[in-house]
């Protein structure tokens, strides 16, 4: 059914990771070293989860981002945002982190429990995180973020003001070392499980858009930017 | 629009957090402090992320996972199993990790940059990790991994076998210290954005599963437990 991914020497990891953090220590065949791939991935993907680690505990949470490939960062920058209440940011500045976006395409059902698995796409990067100083960057990493989320919404915005630049949260983490994963398979059964009377494989997933809802204030139409994101994410005008 | 999740003290998150690591420090409105909450979301999310410190940085990885509200801990345990040949799980017994379950539920464009947001529905659990080295607690974590996945379906399938569970690793963490956060609401957009004339509002998002693929040699329909699977996560049967 769905095909394997090529497999790949370790070589071919220094395209994405060039060091021992970001290469895999199992099931390499489903490593990508393509850093279009990567690329292209990250722009389909939706949310991330930040890792770092907060006195004497990881912390994972959810993040919306940007990738900024004109960054300050060779290979490019991922931006997330925080508000400057945020628990968790003094303690990520400078330090190492795991940012790791995930996508789900199915859930796989085999013929043992232990084979039970998820068919998955996944980058994971590390590196150190920075809070953004720099007013010009702030607004560089915002827009990132906006423009990953809704593309060609920033042009319709208003300027950020100097207060909303001088109270936001940016971190910037570089994206330099990363993998990237991708289970697209059926169940990978014992071979002495494969009766045919047995059924094994794929409940496919995933994201669908629904028709967008303006705030309560609003009375006009959805704009283009929101209905053609909208659409891309299999949202049908008129349902 | 969208409903503001209701307003709770800090003593109410006793019943979810004992410890102040679990206790959000700001956006308190959106914090449910109900521990039935906590499991009925956790019983609807599909993936989590454990977040590890291993050697000198953080490590965020997605895991399918189960809860055995009848396991060793008191308030339920987390399940999550991984091949014996993953790099991280060396580290991670006995060590405290964070474990984040996440939802997706829309994309929040506001009339500014930095207002932008997304709703979501997010667990966030902390605690000591601990490798399970007992095969009927093995087993009972692959059950509860399975039944979460597909309900139903660990009674439709053969015994483990004694080769199979000692070549598992199964992580438990307590379902102890954690945080419920929902937000599930239209753009907080500045007062003075608020302009009729420019669009702000929610994409509402939602996963959406499609016909269940069956491996190749398989010869027979999606049992029942498959099928009402997919169809309690959105598929229309003849699509």
């Amino acid at each position: 059914m769905c095909p394997e991914t090529p497999a790949h020497g370790p070589s071919s990891f220094a395209l994405l990771s060039p060091t021992s953090r970001t290469v895999p220590s199992r099931a390499r065949k489903r490593f990508r070293s393509d850093r279009a791939d990567l690329l292209a991935f990250l722009d389909d993907a939706l949310i991330g989860h930040l890792g770092a680690v907060v006195g004497d505990h990881p912390v994972v949470l959810p993040m919306a981002f940007g990738v900024d490939l004109d960054g300050p960062d060779e290979g490019g920058t991922i931006y997330m945002h925080a508000s400057v209440a945020a628990g968790w940011r003094q303690g990520v500045d400078g330090q190492d982190v795991c940012f790791t976006v995930t996508e789900l395409d199915g859930l796989v059902a085999a013929r043992s429990r232990k084979k039970h698995s998820m068919n998955y796409r996944c980058a994971v990067i590390i590196g150190q995180a920075r809070l953004v100083d720099d007013p010009d960057e702030r607004h560089a990493g915002l827009t990132a973020i906006v423009e990953h989320m809704i593309p060609g919404r920033s042009a319709t915005l208003r300027a950020d003001s100097r207060k909303e630049l001088a109270a936001v949260t940016v971190v910037a983490v570089p994206l330099r070392e990363a993998s990237l994963k991708i289970r697209a398979e059926g169940a990978n059964d014992e071979p002495e499980d494969e009766t045919p009377g047995t059924w094994a494989g794929v409940i496919p997933l995933r994201r669908v858009a629904s028709a967008p809802l303006g705030n309560a204030d609003i009375q006009v139409d959805p704009p283009e930017d929101i209905a053609r994101r909208a659409v891309s994410l299999g949202w049908t005008p008129g349902d």
